[in-house]
């Protein structure tokens, strides 16, 4: 018996399992284990109505187990592959060590992965949308701001609750924002919005055109279609910097807003990068029968891999396209199994483009024929309903979309807990991370940047009273204590902080002797300090 | 303008805002605000069909706004509730402060909560089953197990990982079980278990009884009937202790098994316990106009309140009782409202009782007939189909269970991000906390008990290094030098351990000058005390 090993279970991954599910014969003792995260297959193209709810949570994702029921899934995480050995190793289960699958043949599909370590504050307070529990919290969020905004008093916290970034102005981005906008038309009467609030959704583009795709006339028809509803455009703009309630643009130009939800950028996934293969621009380099060149028995397929078309250009990074490679990798990894001497190429150069706008409308553009408004959102529906791989979710979607025309939009929010563990918060120089008065629930690590402290005598004035740096702390003291913040923290530059709730700095101090008096000591010097300059008396 | 604060969500609660809502004219001038941490209701009767996914996740929710529109809804936690200056104060939403919401008629409907605190490891290690947050976890460790047995080698890891406990001999503790069973039953095929192997699936009751709310033959009935299906029941027993993987009874026993969930016991709401009122066994005493005595315009009505049935026994915690209590207290509070001398007194004792047994067979029992199987089985859908209310989530519910009977059983598991912080695990005397090899992910350190560091030399001998106590730590130095453990930590006595993770441990020491120290002082002094014992050389 011999394995295929197929990382990652996109559409490449699954596909290509679907694809030798149907070619192995019993005979060809080839057995296929497909290696992912998640049990389930997310079916992108659909994922942003999940926002509005037209379509139910769970119903834009397949089992995998499903889709290939001939394959063996491990639904973990993957930790390494090791070529030359011949071996992936994923994360442990619930015991403590790592399992090794060893294998004769390996498709890499493992697609590509969010990355924000060039913009600073993204990673702590942008929303990604690129799977499903992305779509679940940029959903959540958008309700809880609502209800926040329903009973908030401060007009200028509220105007910030009722702003909407969205990043990305390809068809992903272009649909999210439609999403948003559509759905809080809907909601805002039954969460008793005051009836002359104003919300906005900003779509921020780094082109001069959205939907760069399509043609440029679609293109502008699209945003035409938006603006009429609402939405606003900034192009040839681009996103720099977010903190908690502030996005900062290249421009210069500051958005006041709490949901900041990014479509771009897509970076490498860890795993490819870390594989000692040929690459280009961070995609493994193949061959046109998708095999990785210098690597006997190793193909790789969908975004992950530099795949180039009939015309010359690489593979866009669109299901379209996987679903295709998937088809010719498992057809060559049968092939080489059993010893043939042929092999397929990949020859595919796309059938069309089509992109949702939210209530009826689409634009799509298919063998040179370009079609908007209600007939393309009628194709646009048809054709992704018929791509659905499964029979049972072609049903449920079905019954959803049916449902949608006739009941109101859906409403909960499915909170989850919040993690209480240490959490990373980026904040802009000259904002407050918090106030004098304030209740005190964490304290504060300061990771990069500087801040002041600042104490309010109670007349106009204030009066800063220290600085702090990198490694230094604060606010521990209304921990220890249990009162108020007794000052407020100012950043100086832009600052990362690394906050620590309450609780898990009681458990720290509680259990761990030592580091008590290591706060301890802090405090009292501080304390010292702010007595020998006559702060506190 | 006067004001009505309700504050729960639950049957009480919601019915409480319905009726109000119905019964208020404009005239009256008075506003009804609702506060609840979730933005929805959930609909308990249907929360077992969760589990094996015969009705939506979503769909035995509902969102509190569409079921009583002219309320307005506070999704935030409660803090404080101040019956003598007639405020009730909720925790911050983005902003610092928390939120007065002043009332002049409160209604308190706050229901129980979990409690686990007298059983050592529950808190760590069982799943409570009684929100919607709940389910969803329940639902993703019973597909997750499944995963990992058949990925699994060691077979009695496979065991405890195939090994499902249920406390709780009531209707709820019942249905949880019929359900995973039959869950379990049709999914095993697909995600490709051993064809021999065993699962079970263990109800443990404090009665010699199942269902005591009925009569005799019925419990028996429903007993004898997840008997053939393969459930076992351990009656006249409870679960006193629970580690990772072991469950302990009050009789001794020890079922190996990974999965432990609680229906029992419930405890007062602490929001209940803090105030200031008469209160019997934690509950709010209540009048028969469900007022709370000596307290001008508060009632209480549902599982938090003692409320007196005709016959003079306690109302049960159940949602029929919960929604009658809910229409007595909202006219109870127009009467006041409007000055009027009468007061509805509470007066209702119950219509019956009903509960699914899982694969069309149920019990019920109503106005003295006793009826089983498939016609129980059609009532009880019907009953609670009726009952749920909105129609939008009867239209939903309705069809989702039209295409239970024709599609298969949904699989997928919506992994939530497992918190990377400080967790607390609880284990039996003679655990193995880890073995000297095993890769080294987290630092443990002791909150009460006694362990024991062994290092395994090669041959079949072990030996004992050290001891530790309370405070003291362990496994911080494979952190540090991210090699594996270089010896075996196993339990003396029954241990709690409070581990972080290697991320945190890095963010730590990383970032908090002194606490470094801290762990490298300590690491130096054991190391040359191994040393100086000739077990380092």
């Amino acid at each position: 018996m011999k394995h295929v090993v197929i990382a990652g279970g996109g559409f490449g991954g699954v596909y290509a399992a679907m694809h030798l599910g149907k070619l192995l014969r019993s005979v060809d003792a080839l057995d296929v284990t497909v290696i992912n995260r998640e049990n389930y297959m997310v079916f992108q193209p659909l994922l942003p109505e999940v926002i509005s709810g037209s379509i139910d949570l769970l119903h834009c994702i397949t089992p995998i187990r499903r889709l290939c029921p001939g394959a063996q899934l491990i639904s973990r995480e993957i930790e390494e592959i090791d070529l030359q050995r011949k071996v992936v190793t994923t994360a442990p289960g619930f015991g403590p060590r790592p399992l090794e699958v060893p294998y004769d043949y390996l498709i890499v599909a493992l697609g590509t992965v969010n990355d924000f370590s060039s913009m600073p504050g993204l990673k702590e307070h942008a929303l990604p949308f690129k799977n499903m529990a992305d779509a679940l919290l940029v959903r959540n969020r958008i309700i809880q701001v609502l209800e926040e905004a329903a009973v908030e008093q401060d007009p200028e916290i509220r105007r910030s609750l009722l702003s909407f970034v969205v990043t990305g102005g390809g068809f992903s981005g272009v649909e999210v924002a439609a999403e948003i906008n559509d759905f809080i038309y809907e909601v805002r009467k039954v969460i008793r919005l005051r009836s002359d609030e104003k919300f906005r959704v900003i779509l921020v583009h780094s082109r001069d055109r959205i939907l760069p795709e399509l043609t440029p006339r679609l293109g502008d028809y699209a945003r035409r279609i938006l603006e009429r509803r609402g939405v606003e455009f900034f192009l040839d703009d681009r996103v720099t910097e977010a903190t908690a309630d502030t996005v900062v643009l290249k421009s210069g130009r500051k958005i006041d807003a709490r949901t900041l939800i990014s479509t771009v950028p897509s970076a490498p996934h860890p795993l490819v990068t870390a594989l000692q293969c040929a690459k280009e621009n961070g995609r493994i380099i193949t061959d046109p029968t998708l095999a990785m060149p210098n690597l006997e028995h190793h193909w790789a397929v969908g975004d992950c891999a530099q795949i180039i078309q009939p015309d010359g250009t690489p593979s866009p990074p669109t299901a379209q396209f996987a679903v295709r490679q998937a088809a010719v990798a498992a057809a060559n990894v049968v092939a080489s199994h059993r010893g043939a001497t042929g092999r397929r190429r990949f020859g595919f150069s796309g059938l069309g483009k089509a992109g949702a706008l939210g209530r009826r409308s689409a634009v799509v553009e298919v063998m040179g024929f370009a079609v908007s408004g209600l007939p393309a959102w009628f194709f646009w529906r048809t054709l992704y309903w018929w791509k659905m791989p499964g029979l049972d979710r072609k049903i449920r979607v079905g019954v959803d979309w049916a449902l949608d025309l006739i009941l109101p939009r859906d409403l909960v929010q499915l909170k989850i807990d919040p993690s209480e563990s240490f959490s990373l918060e980026h904040y802009e120089a000259g904002d407050f991370i918090f106030r004098q008065g304030d209740p005190g629930d964490r304290m504060y690590v300061i990771v990069g940047g500087e801040v002041e402290v600042i104490i309010d005598e109670g007349t106009a004035t204030e009066r800063a009273v220290a600085r702090l740096y990198a490694k230094q702390y604060f606010g521990e003291m209304a921990l220890f204590t249990g009162t108020s913040r007794s000052a407020s923290v100012r950043t100086v530059t832009t600052v990362d902080v690394m906050s620590i709730s309450r609780s898990d700095f009681e458990s720290l101090i509680g259990n761990i002797p030592g580091i008590k008096d290591v706060f301890e000591k802090e405090i009292s010097r501080r304390y010292r300090e702010l007595t020998s300059a006559g702060i506190i008396k």
